[in-house]
C-alpha cells in the first residue's frame, strides 16, 4: 500500500494514511443501516470518508489523529474515501502531528521567544511587566492558538505568527515614522487580540470548534480590555499606561461595525490596526493566489470582501 | 428692586436675582478695555450678562451661586444683562440652590430608596450584592449627577430619576410579560448607566464640563463592565450572574454604532433596551412639547433625529 | 396504531394521527410514477409525507383536517412518513381543530371582550367611536387571523393576542408615565395591525398562504389609514382625532425602510412603536429560547437580525 | 427717480420700484429705537431693506405688493435698501403682479388646458373620470400654485408647469417604449403631486410660507392617495384601476428615505418616477448654470446632492 | 421525428432538434464511467442534456451550433434530454443560426446605419468625428455583442439595440427639454456603453462566457474613457470637447457603489444616467412580465432590486 | 522696530515682517470708503489686515511674498493687523521665501533624488521607463507641489515628501512580507498621486488657489490612468505591467464613496492603499497632538473622521 497526502489521492488509489479527524457522526441510511460519516485532514487538505462496517469506527473519535486503510471512489464527481481499517497513530508509526496540520512557517517556540525579546526590550517597566504577566499566563495556549476561526492565520500556532510579523513590521515602520511611543506599539500588537483564546475553543491542533460562551456574549475586545484592567490592578502597573492600552485593544478594529465603539486617538493605535490588517490581508491574498496560476484570477474570496483576486503574469 | 426668574426678565427691567453661573470669562473689548462675559442660569432658563467694571467681577467664578443687581437691555434683538453688582449668596439671602436649578421632580434621597428597595427585594443573594456594593459605592455622587451632558434628563440627579422611572417601568411590564428574570432586569437598569459618573465631570449643580479622559477613551459601557468585573470579582458573585449582566451593559445601546458591539441575546437584555429609550424619548418629547401651545409644532429637536414635534389639539 | 403527535414521532412508528395539511401537490417520479408530496402539521410541529399509491389521495386537498395512518422512515437523515391511508376528520372521532394548530393561549372571543372593554372606557367619544366601528367590522376575521406570515406571532388568533398584549402593556405603562393621552395609545394599538387582514390571505386555521394584491401593492400601513379615513368621514369623527390616528399608523414602523415615511410626531405615536416592538421580540425570543436547555445558544434567529439568543443558566 | 428692478440695483441709487414684500418684521435696534425689517423681492431678485421711520411702514404688510421709493447703501459689503416711502400698489400704477414675481414660462390657463386635453383624450372612461374630477376640484389653487417650498419649480403656477413638461416629455416616450398603457402614465404624471396644494401653504403670488399640519404629519404623498381613494369610491370607478393608481403615487419617490414604502412594480410607474426627476433635475441645473458663464463651475448646489455644475465652454 | 423547440419540449417526446451548446463538460459518474454534460439552448428556452455513449459527442463543442436527435426525461421533477446523436449543422440543414439564439428585434446593420444617421446629423465636427472613428473601429463585434453577461439586453445584438433606443429616446427627450446641446447627448450615448466590447469575452451569438482581464481590473468606464482620450488625441479633437464627453461616459452610473466616481455636472451627462436606466429597466420589466398574467405577480427579479412586477388587469 | 514671526505677534505691536499675502481683496465700507483686506501668512500661522489708506497697496498683490511695517490690535477678540506700509520683498532684504512658508523638512531636490535611486533599482526595464519618464515630465512642478489642498501634506513639496515616506516604509514591510513585487509597490506609490499636480493649481510657495476642470471633472485618480496609458503607449511599455499598474492606481483609495470603482485585486497594490492611507493619518494625527500638551486632547479633527486625538502622559 502507498502512503499519500490528501492533495494527491487519485480516485481507485487503495492507500495506507495518516490523518486527524476534523468530523466524525454516527448516521443511518435510507436503507436503516448505521455507518460513521468522517471529514479527515491532514496539512494538504480535507476529504470525506465513510466506514461502512459500523464495528471498525469505534476506537477513533474527533480530533484523533488516525492511521487509515482505504480506497478512493467518486461520489458525485467528488473524491471520498471508503474505509477499511482505522486506529490511533502510536509510537511506532513514528509520524508527528505538527507534520499533519497546517501550522505557521516558524516554531511556536521560536516565535514566542523573539516576541518575549521585544517585549524585554521595552524602556517603559510597567508596559514591560503588564506584557510580560500576560504571555507567561497564556503559554501553553498560545504554542498551538490559530489566529482565528475561518479567516486569516486559522492554522495552528496561528496566533503567534500573526503577533510575531506585526511586531517585525512595525518594528520596520517605526524607524521610518519617529515621534512614536515604541513600548505602546509592541504592548498593543502583543494583546490585541490574546483573548482570542478565551473567546474561541481550539484543540492542539489549532482547529476552533466553536466561540466560547464569553466569546458571544462580549467578545475578544472586551475581554482583553478587562484582562488588561484585572493585570493592571494586580501588578500596580500605572493608570496612564493601563487607559491606553486599554484604548488600543478597544479601538483596534477601527469601526464599530466590526467592533469597536471608539476610533483610535493615538497614533500608536492607528498604527496598530493597519498592522493588524496588512498582516491579515496579505496573508488571505498570498494564500488565495497560491492556488491559481499566472495570469489567471482566484474564486471570490469571502474574507477579502468577496474579491476576485488576479496572479500577475511575469513573463 | 425686584425678584424676578429668567423666564420673565424684560428689556429695562433693573431687578435684583439669584443665579447660577454656567461661564465666565474675562475679555478685551476692541478699545482694549477688559470686562467680564457670563452666562447666568436659573431653573426657568439662561441668559448672558456683562461686567463692565472689572473690579466688581472679582468675588465671584464660574459655577457659584451668585445674588446679582443690574438691568436688562437688548443687543441686537436678543436680552442681555448689565450687571452693577454680584456676590456669592450667603445664608442670609435665605434662598436654596435647588431652587434655582432644574432638577429631577422627586428628592434625590427618596429616589435613591426607591431603587434600594428594588434591590433588597431581589431573589438572587448575588444579583443583589453586585448591585448593592456598586450602589454604595456611588452614593454621594449619584445624589446630584444627571443622565447626559445635553440631552434626556440633563437636570440635578437626572440620572437617578431616569434610574427610577426605567425600574418603575420595568416593573409593570415584568407583569404583562412573564416568563423573564426579574433580577436581572433590575439589575441591568440600575446598572446601565452608572458608569456615567465616571466618564462625566460634573459638579454639584447636576451640570456637566466636559467628559472625562475615560469617558472618551472608552466610555460608560467599558467602564461600566469592568466595575462589574471587579466588583463581581472581589465579592465572589458567580460567574455566569456577573457574565450575563455584563452582556446586559455590553448591548444596551442596541446598534454597532450608538457604542454596542453585541445585540441584546437574552430577552432581559432586549427589555433593559427598551426600557432606556422609552425613558429617554418620553422625557425630550415632553420637554420640548412643553414649549408650545396645542395645535402646533415645535422646532426640530436634535436628539430626536432632528423631528419636529406636534401638540394635539384636544378641543 | 397509537396517536401520536409530530414532535414524539420515531422512525419505523407505525401510527394513526390528525393532521392539517399545509400543502399538498401531485409530483412525478424519475420512473414516470406519479405520487402525492404533502406538509403535515399540528401544534408541535410539520413534516413530510409522500402517498405513493395515488388513488388513496383523492379525498383530500391542501387545508384540509385529516386523519391519517403511516409510518415513519428515515429518508436522508430526516423524518418522513409514507401514508397508507388518508381521509378527512368526521365528526365521530371527536377532534377539535383548535387542539391541532398552533393557536393563542387565550381564547379569541375572550381576547375579543377584553379589547372592547378598553374600548369602552375610552373618554374621547369620537374615538370610541372610529375603534369600535372598525372593530365590528373586522371582528369575524379577527377570530383566527395571525399577525404575521412567518414572523412573530404567526399562529391561529395570533393578531388579537399581539393587540392584547400590546394594550396590557400599554395600560401599565401609562401609569407611570402621564401627560399621555390614554385614547389615542389605546386606538393606535387596536388599529396599527388591522389592515393586516387586507393585506394577508389566511384560513381559518390562522396560515397565511401569501400576500394580497392590495398588500403588495400598498400594504397593511396605507391600507390602514386609508380605512381610517374612510370610516372617520362616514362617522363625522373630529379631523383632529382622524389625522393624528392616521399619523399613528404611518409612523409605527418608524423606519422608512421598514415602511414608515413618517417619525412619529407625538408622544403616543412613539410609545406605540416600542409598545409593537417590544411584544414583537418578547415574543420570537421566547419562542426561541424554548428549544434550547439553559447555559446554551440557539441557532441564528433571522426575524432577531440574525442573532443567537442564550438561555441563562440559573444554577 | 427712476424705476428698476432688483437686479439692477447699485449703491446710491434713488429709485421707485415695485415689489413684493417677502417678510415684514418689526424689530428694535440695541438704543431701544424700532424699525421694520423688510425683505423684498421682485422677478429679478430679492433685497433687504429698512423702516427707520417707523409709521412710514403702517399702512403695509407680508405678501403685499407695494410702491415703494429709497435708497441703496452698502451693509457689510451687502446691498440695501433705506425705504423712505412705501404704500400698496394701486390701479392707477398700472403694473401687473404677474411681471414681479418669477412664474412659468406659460400663461396658467393655457397649461391647464393642455393637460385637460392630455385627459379627454385618455381611452379608458374610469381613468378619465378619476383624473378630472380631481383637476376639477383643485382648479384654482392650481392656477398659482408652486411645485415645491424651495427647489425645483418654487415659482408661480410651478405646479401646472411640472406638471405639463413631464407630460410632454412623457407622450414623447410613449413613442418609443411601446406596450405601455398610456392611460396611466398620464393619470400618474397629473395626480402625483396634486396633494402638494394640501401639503403646503401658498399665497396665490406662488410663495410658499410653510407646510401644512397635514403636510407635516402625513405628507402628499399619502394625502394623495386617500383623495384618489375617495373621488374613486365616489365615482364607482373600478378598483384595479384606483388600486394601481394608487401605488403609481406611493411608489414615485422610488426610495423609502424618500417618502416611497414601495418600489414601482408596474412599468409605467416606473417611468413616472424618471419623468418626474429628469424635469426636476434639468429645472434645476438649467437654473444653476444661468448665473454662471461659459467654462466656469457653479457653486455647490444643495438640492442637486451638492454637486458644482460645469457650463460646458462652446467656442 | 418532430422538429421542436425548446418551450415546447415535452417529457418522453423524442425530437431532432437544432441547438447552439452553452456548455460541455465531460464528467466521470460514480461507477467510473464518463460521460458528456450539456447546456442547450434555443430563443425560447435552455435545457440540460446527457451523452452517455462518449464517442458520441467527439465532434462537437461549446459554442457550436448542433442539430441533435434525443429524448426528453424527467429527473427529479426537471426535464432533461438524452441524446442520442448530435453533429453541427451543416448548409444543408437550411437553418440559420439567427432564428435560434435571442436576439434584438431590429437586424444588426439596420441598427448601426440609423445610429450613423445621428452621427453625421451632428454639428459640431470634432463630435462626429471622434464618435465616427470609434464607431467604425467597433463596427464587426458591434453587430452581435450583447449589452450585458446576465442582465439587461443580454441578447445578440442587444448593445447596439440599447443604443438605439436610448438615441430615440433621447432625441424625443430634446423636443421638450431645449436649451441641451444635441451633440453631446447622441455622443454620450454612443460612446456609454462601448467598451463593453473589451470587457466581456462575447461569441458571434451575442453569448459570454466571462469578463476579460482588462474588464476585471479596469471595467468598461475606465476602459471607455482612455480609448477616447486616444482617439481625440489621434485626431486632434477639441481638449474641451473631449475632456466633457470623458466626463459623461465617467458619471453615467450615478452612484459611486455602481462605478462612477463622479455624479454628473452637466445636464446632458444627467439625461445620458437616465436615458440609460429607463431603457434598461423598462426592457428588464416588459421581459418578465411576459411571462405572467393579468392580475399576476412575477417572481422577484434580482436585476430589479428584487421587485416582484404586477401585470395589470385591463378587464 | 521689531522683526517678529506671526505666532510671537501680541495686540499693540508695532512691528517690521515679512509675510506671503494668501489673499488680498478690496472692499467698501459701510460709509462708502475703500480699503484692502488682506490674509498674511508664514511658516508659524495666519493673520487678518487692512490697508486703510488705499493707495498704500497698490504695489502689492495675492501670492507676492512681502515686507510689512504695521500694528496688531484686537478686533472680536481676534488679533489683526493694521498695515502703515507694504512693498515686495527685494534683494536686499536677504530674506528666503522657504523660511516663510510650511515646507517638508526634507529639500525638494534631495528628495527628488531619493525617489530616482528607487526609480533606478528596479529590475524591470518596463516599469523602470514608465516611471522615469514620468518623473522627468513633471521634474519642475514636483519640486513645490504640496499633497492637497486642506488636508494631509499641504505644505510646500509635500507630495514628494508624501512619496518619500512610503517608499521608504514600503521598502521596511518588503523586507517582512516576501513574494511580492517590489517594483510594482514601488511604481505604485510614485504614481499614485503625481496627477494631483493637474488636478490642482498650486503657486510656487505650495498653496493650492483650487481644484483645476479637469480635476472636478475627472480627478487625480482618472488623469493618473489616463497617462500611465499615454505614457506606456509612447514607449512600448509591456501592456501586462500597464495594465497593472493602472489598476493599481484605480484602487488605491479602495471604497467606491472615495473614488475607487475597483478594490485592489493584487498584493501589492493592497499594500499601496495602506503605505498611503498610514502616511496620510500619522501626518494628521502627529500635526494636530504637536498643538496640544500631554495628558490633554485636540479639538475635533475633520480629516479624521471628525476624531479628537489624545496625546499620552509620559511621565
Amino acid at each position: 500500500m502507498e502512503v499519500k497526502k490528501i492533495s494527491e489521492l487519485e480516485v481507485e488509489d487503495r492507500i495506507d494514511g495518516f490523518f486527524v479527524i476534523k468530523s466524525f457522526e454516527k448516521k443511518t441510511a435510507a436503507s436503516g443501516r448505521e455507518y460513521y460519516d468522517l471529514d479527515l485532514l491532514d496539512d494538504t487538505g480535507i476529504i470525506n470518508a465513510k466506514i461502512w462496517e459500523i464495528e471498525k469506527g469505534e476506537d477513533i473519535s474527533e480530533g484523533d489523529f488516525v492511521k487509515v486503510r482505504g480506497e478512493v471512489i467518486s461520489w458525485k464527481d467528488v473524491k471520498q474515501m471508503k474505509i477499511f481499517k482505522a486506529r490511533k497513530v502510536v509510537e511506532s508509526d513514528d509520524v508527528k502531528i505538527e507534520d499533519y496540520v497546517q501550522s505557521a512557517p516558524i516554531e511556536a517556540i521560536k516565535m514566542y521567544s523573539e516576541i518575549m525579546e521585544y517585549t524585554e526590550a521595552m524602556s517603559s517597566e510597567d508596559i514591560k511587566k503588564l506584557v510580560e504577566t500576560i504571555l507567561l499566563e497564556k503559554k501553553d495556549k498560545l504554542m498551538y492558538y490559530p489566529a482565528a476561526k475561518g479567516n486569516h492565520h486559522a492554522i495552528r500556532s496561528g496566533l503567534l505568527y500573526h503577533m510575531l510579523r506585526m511586531l517585525r513590521a512595525g518594528a520596520k515602520l517605526l524607524e521610518v515614522y519617529d515621534g512614536m511611543n515604541s513600548d505602546l506599539v509592541y504592548a498593543g500588537v502583543i494583546l490585541h487580540d490574546l483573548a482570542k483564546i478565551e473567546e474561541m475553543e481550539a484543540n492542539e491542533l489549532g482547529i476552533v470548534s466553536d466561540y466560547t460562551k464569553e466569546g458571544k456574549l462580549l467578545g475578544h475586545i472586551i475581554q482583553g480590555i478587562k484582562e488588561i484592567d484585572r493585570v493592571a490592578r494586580e501588578n500596580g502597573i500605572d493608570g496612564e499606561i493601563s487607559l491606553v492600552i486599554q484604548h488600543m485593544i478597544l479601538s483596534h478594529h477601527y469601526y464599530p461595525e466590526h467592533g469597536s465603539p471608539r476610533y483610535p486617538m493615538i497614533p500608536e493605535g492607528e498604527l496598530l490596526h493597519y498592522l493588524d490588517i496588512i498582516d491579515a490581508r496579505i496573508y488571505d491574498m498570498q494564500k488565495a493566489l497560491s492556488e491559481v496560476k499566472e495570469g489567471e484570477f482566484t474564486s471570490r474570496v469571502w474574507t477579502l470582501d468577496n474579491r476576485q483576486l488576479y496572479k500577475v503574469n511575469k513573463d
